[in-house]
C-alpha cells in the first residue's frame, strides 16, 4: 500500500497543471515527466548525519548564499534559453548558447557529441568515479512557436521555460554556487546540455551518451534535473512503446469501388480490439491511441490510414505482454477486413513502425545512490517520495546505472502547453535548489 | 439485368482512369461523375426523325462547321479558364473570367448570384419555357494547386482541366456556333457557370438556382455538361449522406489518466459496427469511411477524434435506411465506451455534422425530355446508356424537373488526381461536341 506521504506528493503532482498554486513541493505536472506508481518512502535514510553534517558547513551555506545573490542571474539564464526555440531535432543552437554559458562557469572538457548534447567536465579530487547532471535542451513545441517570455507579476510564461529549462538554469546556478564556495568533489562531474529527451527525440540524446559517445563506458552515475519541487525522486524507469500503425489497402472511389476493402474498417477492428485489452494495474501498465489520421477525400476508400499508440509499464515483462497482445492483433485484423470485403483491386496490408521504445528501469530505493539522496529529505524533516517515471534517466537505468530525476527547484506549472510558465519566489525557490544541490554534492562527495 | 450496350459503356467509365486512351466513347472516369447503376437503353427514341432532320440541317452543318474552325480557341479557352484556380468556395475570379467570355458571345441579363453563380441568356423566339445549360466552376483542389497546364503531344495537363472546365469551353463552343449558323430555339437558354458541384461544395450552386435566384420557380429543364464522351445520359441522380462525425472527450495524459474514457475506442466500435452493414446492390447502396483525424500527440488521451463518411443510393428508402443504421450506431458506441472506462474526468459525447446532403432524383428514361436527348444517339445508330450520378443535376431532379448530365465532349482522364489531364484530337472532339450540341437543340426547339 501507498504511504500517506507518497500518496500526498502523488495527489499534488498530479494537481499541479490545475492549481499551480499549491504545488510548491512538487510543481511537476503529470504531462511532464510521466509518473507512474509511487513507492513507499524507505526508513530513515543511513545517510543522514553525512547530509546533515554536509548542509550545515559553512562552505555549504556560502553556496546556499550564491545560490541567493545569484538568483536574478539564474532567472535571466532561464529566459535568454527559453527564447532560443529548441523543437525535436532542433536543438543546436540552444545547444550553442548553453555550451557557452557553461564554458564561462569554468567547465573544462568542453564537447558536443553527434547527437548534439552539450557538455563540460568539473573535475573532481579523485576517487568518486564519474557522475552526469543533465537537463534536456529540447522541448516539445515545434520551431514557430512564439517563445517569447512574457512577466506577469511573479509568473514568467513561455511554452518550454518549465521543461526543462528551468533545469538548465538550476545547473548554472549550482555551479556557480559550489564554485563561489571553493566545494571540490571525489567525483569528476560532467554537465551536459541533452538533446533529444521529448516525445519524437525518443532519447537520443542519452542513447548517443551511453551507448556511442566517449564517455559511454565511463559514467558511473546519472541525475537529470526536470521541473519538480524537492519532494521526490524519479526511481523507477517507466518503459514504453509507441507505434505508428498505418493499414494500407488499394484505394478507390466509395461509389465505383464499393465493395472494396477499407483501411479504415481494419484500423477500426484492430482499435477496439486494443481498447479490449486488460493490463495490470501493479506494475502500473497502460495503452493509449493517441492519433488518427488518413484518407484523402469523404469520397475515396483510403490508401491509408493509421494509428499512433503509447504502451508503458513500469514492468519488464508487463511491458511486453502488452506490447505482443497489440502486435497479434494487428495481423489479424488485416485478415478480417482481407475476408469482409473484395480483394480484387488489392488487400489490406500493414506498415507497423517503431516510434518510440524507452526502456524500463529502476534504481532500487534502498541502492547506497538513492539513499544519500533521501538523507537530503531526511535531514530536513521532509521525507522524499519514489516515482516511477519516463526521463532521460530510463536509459542509464536500463543499464543498471544508479540513476535518477530530481525536481530542477521551481515551480512550474502548464507544461506542454502554450500556457507554460513558472513562478518567480526567491526564498523559496533558493530552498528548493539548495536541496539538489545538496543531494549532487551527497553523491558526488563532497569534500 | 443489363444490356450489352449499357454494360460495355459503364466498363468503359470504370477503365477510364487506367486507360484513358481506350476511352474515347466514355470518358469520364468513375472518380468525376459518380456513377452508379446503368438502365438498358430504351427502345428506338420516337424522336429519332426530328433528330436526324436537325443534323442534316443546313443550319447544323453550319454551325459543326463553326465547332470545327473554332476548335483551337475552345482549346485556348479550357486553358485560360483552367489556369485560374478555382477551389470550393474560391470561384469567383473564374466566374468572373467566365462571365467575361459569355458576354462576348452575345448573352443577355448577364449576373452574378449570391452564390457565386455566373450566367447569361439566350432568348428564344417562345413557347419552349426556360432551359439550363450548366457547367461548374469548381475544382476539387485547392487554392495553393499549380493549375499552369503543361502541353505533351496531343495532351493537356493540369489539376482541374477536365473536371470542369472542359464544360465551360464546350458551353463556349457550342453558343458560338450556333450564334454563327443563326440556329434559333422555342426555349430561352440560360447558360450557367455555377459553383459548389464537387463534395465540400454540396451543389450550393444548384441550391442558390432552384431555391433562392431570381430564376428559381422559372426553370422547365436542366442539362449540365461533365467531362464525358457521348455515349450516356445520366438521368439518375444518386442521393449522398455525408457526415464528420466527432467523438470527443476530457482528454488527459496517457499514463497519468489511463483508464479514463478515449474517444478513439468510441470511434472504432462505431466505424466497425458501420462496416458490418449490409446494403442492397438495386439499387446500388454504398457507404464509405473517406477520413480519420484526431489526437494532440501519442502520450494524450484525444479531447476529439472524427470520421467522415460517406452513404450514397439511387434508392431514397434505401438511403434513408443506411443513414439510419449509422446514426443508430452512432450513440450506442458513445454508451458503450462510457461504460467501458472511467468517466470521471469527463463522458464521450457526440458531435455529428451533416457535410453533404444531395437528393436522390431521376428523370425518367421514357420521359419525352430523355427520349428527345436519346433521339440524338438513335439517329447516328449509337444508343445511348443511361446512368445514375451524383451532379448537378440532383438537384432540378429532386425537385421533379427533366434534368440530366450530358458529355461536354472531350476524352479526359485522371479525374480528381494531380496529373488531372485532356486529350487534344480535333476531329473527335468535334463529333462529340455536336452530339451534344444536337442534344440541346432537340431539347430547346430549335427552328
Amino acid at each position: 500500500m501507498k504511504t500517506r506521504i507518497a500518496s500526498a506528493a502523488l495527489a499534488a503532482l498530479l494537481c499541479a497543471v490545475a492549481a499551480p498554486a499549491l504545488a510548491q513541493e512538487a510543481a511537476k505536472p503529470a504531462a511532464q515527466v510521466d509518473f507512474g506508481n509511487v513507492r513507499p518512502p524507505q526508513p530513515t535514510s543511513p545517510y543522514t548525519k553525512q547530509a546533515k553534517a554536509l548542509m550545515t558547513s559553512k562552505a555549504f551555506k556560502a553556496a546556499k548564499a550564491t545560490l541567493a545573490a545569484g538568483y536574478e542571474q539564474t532567472v535571466e539564464d532561464i529566459v535568454t534559453l527559453t527564447e532560443i526555440p529548441a523543437p525535436p531535432f532542433g536543438e543546436a543552437e540552444k545547444g550553442k548558447a548553453y555550451l557557452a554559458m557553461l564554458a564561462k562557469e569554468g567547465l573544462t572538457d568542453l564537447d558536443t557529441d553527434a547527437a548534439g548534447n552539450v557538455m563540460g567536465l568539473r573535475k573532481g579530487t579523485g576517487g568518486g568515479g564519474l557522475l552526469v547532471v543533465a537537463a534536456h535542451l529540447d522541448t516539445v513545441f515545434p520551431a514557430s512557436t512564439d517563445v517569447k517570455v512574457r512577466r506577469d507579476g511573479d509568473k514568467l510564461y513561455a511554452p518550454g521555460i518549465g521543461d526543462d529549462t528551468v533545469g538548465l538554469g538550476s545547473i548554472l546556478a549550482i555551479l556557480r554556487a559550489i564554485n563561489a564556495a571553493g566545494i571540490q568533489t571525489k567525483s569528476d562531474i560532467l554537465f551536459v546540455g541533452d538533446v533529444g529527451e521529448e516525445g519524437p527525440g525518443d532519447l537520443r540524446g542519452m542513447k548517443e551518451l551511453f551507448f556511442k559517445g566517449k564517455y559511454k563506458d565511463k559514467i558511473d552515475a546519472f541525475i537529470s534535473l526536470e521541473p519538480s519541487g524537492p519532494t521526490v525522486i524519479v526511481n523507477g524507469g517507466v518503459g514504453s512503446k509507441r507505434y505508428k500503425t498505418t493499414f494500407k489497402g488499394p484505394g478507390g472511389h466509395s461509389m465505383g469501388d464499393f465493395g472494396t476493402v477499407n483501411p479504415a474498417f481494419a484500423l477500426a477492428d484492430a482499435a477496439r480490439q486494443f481498447g479490449e485489452l486488460k493490463v495490470p494495474s501493479d506494475p502500473r501498465t497502460v495503452y493509449n491511441i493517441g492519433l488518427l489520421e488518413g484518407g484523402t477525400s469523404v469520397n475515396s476508400i483510403p490508401f491509408a490510414v493509421s494509428m499512433t499508440v503509447d504502451m508503458r509499464s513500469s514492468g519488464k515483462a508487463e511491458l511486453k505482454a502488452v506490447e505482443d497482445a497489440y502486435l497479434a492483433i494487428l495481423p489479424k485484423a488485416v485478415e478480417a477486413e482481407n475476408a469482409a470485403r473484395s480483394t480484387k483491386r488489392g488487400v489490406i496490408s500493414l506498415d507497423n513502425k517503431m516510434v518510440g521504445d524507452r526502456p524500463v528501469g529502476e534504481t532500487p530505493a534502498n541502492s547506497p545512490f538513492v539513499q544519500q539522496l533521501a538523507a537530503v529529505g531526511d535531514a530536513l524533516g521532509k521525507p522524499m517520495g519514489y516515482v516511477a517515471g519516463s526521463t532521460d534517466a530510463n536509459i542509464p537505468m536500463s543499464l543498471g546505472k544508479p540513476a535518477v530525476t530530481l525536481g530542477a527547484g521551481f515551480v512550474t506549472f502548464r507544461g506542454h502547453s502554450l500556457e507554460e510558465g513558472m513562478e518567480v519566489n526567491k526564498a523559496r525557490d533558493v530552498e528548493s535548489i539548495a536541496v539538489t544541490m545538496a543531494q549532487i554534492l551527497m553523491v558526488a562527495g563532497a569534500k
